[in-house]
């Protein structure tokens, strides 16, 4: 199979890529670059069916040749920048919504009709139920992140109504693990980093997140558009468990070995849009047959053993 | 109360525009004249209290200081062509997300909070309850348009949590009346007018379909403007009951005097992404004391008579 990976040198496209690669597919790689690490595409480079091109969603010219010949897309490349979307309200239409949109015409000037997606959780803004299924009472959203998300979902699903397209529509709590570069791990050991003996804490600390290892992620990818054959396939991606963000605070201090003073910048959210729980149902992928191998805990562990083993993460965020 | 109205030569805007003017407020209709009507503000342009500036939603040059001073903008220009969504899958978000990005970025601009929205009972794709509540579960976007005006609702409530607005989002089923210039009645009329002797019918003619009537949708706007308090509020409008597009068709041959043979281009849908049934559950603005006054049936037939006696507006459409 012939796979085009958008956001390929991001945190999910590059361990994506990976393991395509590793599994025997083609990969086409694309990326702007503009948060995207060339490291995480080291090893990638280093295989025979890996293609990179680098370019902007924004930019059809390079992208729509870049698509020719493949069977399916990953689209994974978005803004990821929830907490700031109000200083930027364009952002989020332009780099998800629009970029969406150019993915999917250049997928229909090559009569390419296999689309994968990373949603999010967040497009249940403050869900009524949880945990939250995929059929949640219709949302009203809070940010304009998520609302950019449900836009690109219905682009493909109107895509598949009217175009003859397969989706499948990924929505993601927190991914963490390999390659991880923004997020509270990232925050907090950045933080504790540079000063081990105090850290703030955005919120009353008691947001509880139910972060999803990344390899564990992309299982769930793979087996989806491996074993759903429904023409839109939506799919909530997370753990059976949540911590409080204090919880994942003593865990990283443990590992440290740091005992820090905590303060609160207080409230039930980190910053306005926040959400203060997303905790997804999940039994509709794991009737596929997929469960995640790494707790919440090794997930946290394993992403601040991956952060202290390169720290020139950190340094590239500035 | 100084109302900014996009759309304003528009079917519901120019009603709306006139609604207002006679209830004693200020108006500054917009509209770029793409599908609006210069004679539908001749009433209003008599109104001491009428302003009209004539510009496109895309050029917020021209938008931006024509909202200033305004307390309430009420959003209806849009792109309305749901059935040939495919044939420009850009058009949507165009006319629908940036124009509505843009109105709000205008209403910031000049600390407008206050925003009356036009959506679609199209939203809900093909919904799983029926009569649909505003709460029904999470759709699946079937339509271009559709999912546009999920997308501009999105917008809206993003920018109620993240801005301070207040929002008023009505999705509509289709509303027919005075200076109605597309639908069901328009098209039959249109080639009964041509040829009494026969009519095609796109689909089997059994399509469901709950038409409101234009004054009583503006009444539940102006109602809902005054007494719903929330920072967002969605209402669906829509009738208790339904007909058939046959039903339709029957009132219309009636009232013309005509027996035409009739056709039909068969299946469920008149057209791809076309809806079998849009019926909502109004309930919710039935509790702030709304109610339509009149049936389908009065609805159908005055707007046959507008036309009748105004067959102008079938001519400016082609």
């Amino acid at each position: 199979m012939r796979c085009f990976v958008t956001g390929a040198a991001g945190f999910i496209g590059s361990n994506l890529v990976d393991r395509l690669l590793a599994a025997g597919h083609e990969v086409v790689g694309y990326d702007n670059f503009s948060t995207g690490q060339r490291s995480f595409l080291e090893g990638a480079g280093r295989s025979a069916g890996f293609t990179l091109v680098e370019g902007d969603l924004l930019n059809p010219d390079v992208l729509r040749p870049a698509v020719a010949g493949c069977d399916i897309v990953f689209h994974l490349a978005a803004n990821a920048d929830v907490r700031f979307g109000t200083h930027h309200p364009f952002k989020d239409i332009e780099q998800n919504l629009i970029a969406t949109f150019n993915v999917l015409e250049a997928m229909r000037a090559h009569g390419i009709k296999k689309i994968a997606f990373s949603s999010t959780g967040s497009v249940y803004g403050e869900a009524a139920v949880i945990p939250t299924p995929e059929d949640a009472p219709f949302p009203i959203q809070t940010s304009l992140y998520g609302n950019s998300k449900v836009a690109a979902e219905g682009l493909i699903s109107s895509y598949c109504e009217g175009f003859g397209f397969q989706g499948f529509i990924f929505r993601f709590v927190s991914i963490l693990g390999e390659r991880y570069t923004h997020g509270h791990v990232f925050d907090f050991y950045n933080k504790l980093r540079n000063d081990p003996s105090s850290l703030e804490v955005l919120g009353n600390g008691k947001q509880r997140k139910s972060y999803l290892y990344v390899q564990d992620c992309i299982d769930a990818i793979l087996i989806a558009v491996e074993r759903a054959d429904a023409k839109i396939n939506i799919f909530n991606l997370g753990q059976n468990e949540y911590c409080e963000v204090n919880q994942s605070i003593g865990w990283i201090c443990d590992r440290l070995g740091v005992s820090p003073k905590l303060s609160y910048t207080g409230g039930e959210r980190g910053w306005i849009g926040d959400n203060p729980l997303i905790f997804l149902d999940c039994s509709r992928i794991r009737a596929l047959g997929w469960t995640p191998k790494l707790s919440i805990r090794d997930g946290v562990v394993n992403t601040l053993e991956y952060l202290m083993a390169n720290p020139w993460v950190l340094d590239a965020r500035g």
